[in-house]
C-alpha cells in the first residue's frame, strides 16, 4: 500500500503539503531525503536520524548491489533491519551511479553493462534486475532504470534517449513483483517538448509517482528552474513529484514553490563531513581560524544537538585533528539545518504564505557569512 | 577536595573496592578509564560516554598542550566545558607522549626538551609547566612528570633517572597553585630495591594517589605483575593506586586481583577502530569473511547499544566500507566490555568471591573466538 494526498495548496506559489502514507510509516512532504549509500547516513545511526525527525532516507541501489549485495541483505530480512531503520526508505535504480561512477559502460537496448568501480567486475544491469534489487532489499519506493543524459545533447540524442528510458519504463512496471511504490522519471534533457512528451507517455503508464531526472548535470540554475517548472505543471496533480540529486538550500526552496515535493542531495552531509555547516545567514567554514577560540555555536539560535553542546572552538579543534565526532556532530548540525528548514516550509504551505518565507530566506541567507573557498 | 575510601576488601584476593570522590563526582574503583587524548574519546559523545556509565575519563597534557593550547581551552573555561563533559578527568604530565612521540628529546634537570612531533617546533617540558598545563585544563586528577626509561635498563640508569623523578616529583608539589589532586609515579624499572626506595620517598612527599608507571614497556607480563604485587604491597592502603597504560582483560583482573584501583588504556578503543571486539569468550575480529550474511550481534548476551541494534553482519559491511558508523559502534561495544568487566569485577569484590571470578573468567576468555592475527 502506498498512498500520497496533498493536503494543502499554497496561495501564491505552486508549493504544496503533502502525506505519503505506506503500512509501514508516514511522511509529510515536502521533504528532504538525507542520502544512505549503503546502508547508512554516513557517520550516523538511526537513532541519530529519528532524533533528528527524519522520517524518509534514500539508499543507493549500484553501492548495495556491489556490496554486500542485494542477496545478502535479503537473507538478512532485507535493509530495513539489516541498518535498523523502521522508516521509510526510498532505493534510486542504480542507473545514475553507473553512469557517474563505473569506469566503462555500454548502453543497449537491454540494460547498461558497466564495470564495477571497485574491482572491475563487468555487470549488466537491466531494468528488471533494478526492480528485483530494490525489492530483495525491501524499499518502500524504488524508482526505475532510465538513461541519463550528459548536459549540452542534441535534441536528436535525447529523443533516442526517452525511446529507451520509456521502454525500460514499461519493463520496470512489468517486472514488479509486490506492490511496491514505483516512480517513473521523466527525462527529454531541456526540450520542453521533449519533457511534455515524456510526461504524457509515463503518465499514461501509471506510476506510483513521478521523478524529474536529467537536472543539476551542469546547466545554469534557471535553466533547471524552467525545466522543474514545466514538469510540474503538466505532472499528475495526485501523485508525489521527486526532483533528484537537488540541491542547495536556496534549490529546495525554488522548487518547493514550483510544487517539487520529496528531494534528496548529498550536500548536507558531504559538506559537514569538509567542514562546510549551514545557517540561516548561509554556510559558514568551521576550519577558519577566527573560531578558534569561538565559545559560541555553529548557530546561536540552533536547538540541534551539536548547537546545543558545543562550540565553534571545539567542533574546529575535531576537524583540525580529523577527530571521527567532529564528522558526526557536523553532520547531525547539517541535516538539522536541511530538516527543520522543510519543516518551515511546510508549515510556511500550510499558512499560505510560502511566498513571504522564500523571500525572508534570500533576503537573510548569504548575507552573514564568509564566501565558501 | 578529593577523597578516597576503601569501602571493601575481597577475601583471598588484594582485590579492594573503593570510591573517589570529588566536588564534581563520584566513581566507583577499581575503574577503567576510556582515553580522550584530545578532549574527546575518539568516536564518542559525551552523551555517549555518559549512557556507557562512565565516570573518570583520562585526556593527553602533551596533545592539548600542542593543540588547541591549554591556554586556549582555559580561556573557554577548562576542559570539561570544552569537550561538554561534567564527569571527572584525569590528565596525565605529557612526559610518555613525549618519550614515544617526539622525534627528538633531551632529558635535563630543568624538564624535558622535545620537538613536536606535529610542526617540528621546540618546547621545554618542566614539571612546573606540565602542573601549570593541567590546572589550565581544569582536570580532576593531576599527573607529576617522570622520567620514562626503556625496558631493559641498567640498575645504575634506573637508580640515576629516580633521583630526578623524585626532584621533579617534588617541584610538582611545590607548583601547584590550586586543591586539584596530584598523583605521583613510581618508577624504579624492574629492580625491586628502587621500587621499594621510591615509594618510600613518594610517600614522604604526601601525594593525594600513587601511580605504578615504567610498567607495560616491554618486559614479560610475569614481571609486571610480579612488580605490581610488589608495589600494591608497599603502598599507603589509604591512597588509590593507579596503573598507567594497561592493558588487556587479563592483566585488569590479574591487577585488580593485587590491589591496584585505576587502569587506562588505549586497547578497546583503539582495537574497535581495527576491528577487534572483545567478548567474554575473547577477542574476535570483524572483519572475517564468515560473519558476512551472520545475523547475530556481537555478543548475543551484551547489553550494550550496539549489540542491541546491529548485526555483525552489518558491523563487518561497515568496516569492510571504512563507514564511521562502525568506529563508534565499535568503540562503544569495546568499552561496555571494559566497564561492564570492571562493575563486575567490583562486585565480585562485594561479594568476597573475586578470586572464583577470576578462575570463571580465565576459563571462559579466549576459549570461543579465533586467534587475532
Amino acid at each position: 500500500m502506498f498512498g500520497f494526498r496533498v493536503l494543502k495548496r499554497d496561495k501564491a506559489t505552486q508549493g504544496r503539503l503533502g502525506l505519503i502514507e505506506t503500512e509501514r510509516y508516514r511522511a509529510l512532504t515536502p521533504i528532504f531525503m538525507p542520502v544512505g549509500t549503503l546502508g547508512v547516513v554516513k557517520t550516523l545511526s538511526p537513532q541519530d536520524l529519528r532524533d533528528l525527525g527524519s522520517t524518509l532516507i534514500l539508499a543507493n541501489t549500484y553501492h548495495l548491489y556491489l556490496r554486500p549485495g542485494h542477496r545478502v541483505i535479503k537473507e538478512l530480512g532485507g535493509l530495513h533491519p539489516f541498518m535498523g531503520w523502521e522508516r521509510l526508505i526510498l532505493t534510486d535504480s542504480g542507473g545514475f551511479q553507473v553512469y557517474s561512477l563505473s569506469p566503462l559502460k555500454k548502453v543497449k537496448e537491454e540494460g547498461v553493462e558497466f564495470k564495477s568501480h571497485l574491482d572491475g567486475s563487468m555487470h549488466l544491469l537491466t531494468p528488471e534486475l533494478a526492480i528485483e534489487i530494490q525489492e530483495a532489499l525491501g524499499s518502500d519506493i524504488m524508482m526505475v532504470l532510465d538513461e541519463c543524459l550528459p548536459y549540452p545533447c542534441s535534441q536528436k540524442e535525447a529523443q533516442e534517449s526517452l525511446k529507451l528510458t520509456h521502454c525500460w519504463a514499461g519493463r520496470s512496471l512489468e517486472a514488479k513483483k509486490g506492490r511496491t511504490a514505483l516512480f517513473g522519471i521523466v527525462q527529454g534533457s531541456f526540450y520542453p517538448e521533449l519533457r511534455r512528451q515524456a510526461i504524457e507517455e509515463l503518465g499514461e503508464m501509471g506510476f506510483d509517482g513521478y521523478a524529474v531526472g536529467g537536472v543539476s548535470v551542469g546547466e545554469p540554475p534557471e535553466l533547471m528552474y524552467e525545466t522543474v517548472d514545466l514538469c510540474a505543471s503538466l505532472l499528475p496533480h495526485d501523485k508525489p513529484r521527486y526532483l533528484m540529486g537537488v540541491g542547495r538550500p536556496e534549490d529546495l526552496v525554488e522548487a518547493v514553490s514550483l510544487g517539487i515535493d520529496m528531494f534528496d542531495c548529498v550536500i548536507p552531509t558531504r559538506n559537514a563531513r569538509n567542514g562546510t555547516l549551514f545557517t540561516w545567514e548561509g554556510p559558514m567554514s568551521i576550519k577558519r581560524t577566527c573560531y578558534t577560540k569561538d565559545p559560541l555555536p555553529i548557530d546561536p539560535q540552533c536547538h540541534c544537538y551539536t548547537c546545543r553542546h558545543f562550540s565553534r572552538a571545539y567542533l574546529r579543534h575535531l576537524y583540525m585533528n580529523n577527530e571521527v565526532l567532529g564528522l558526526r556532530l557536523n553532520t547531525i548540525h547539517n541535516l538539522h539545518f536541511y530538516l527543520s528548514f522543510m519543516d518551515n516550509m511546510r508549515e510556511a504551505i500550510a499558512r499560505g504564505r510560502l511566498s513571504s518565507f522564500k523571500k525572508e530566506f534570500f533576503e537573510r541567507y548569504g548575507g552573514g557569512h564568509e564566501e565558501i573557498p
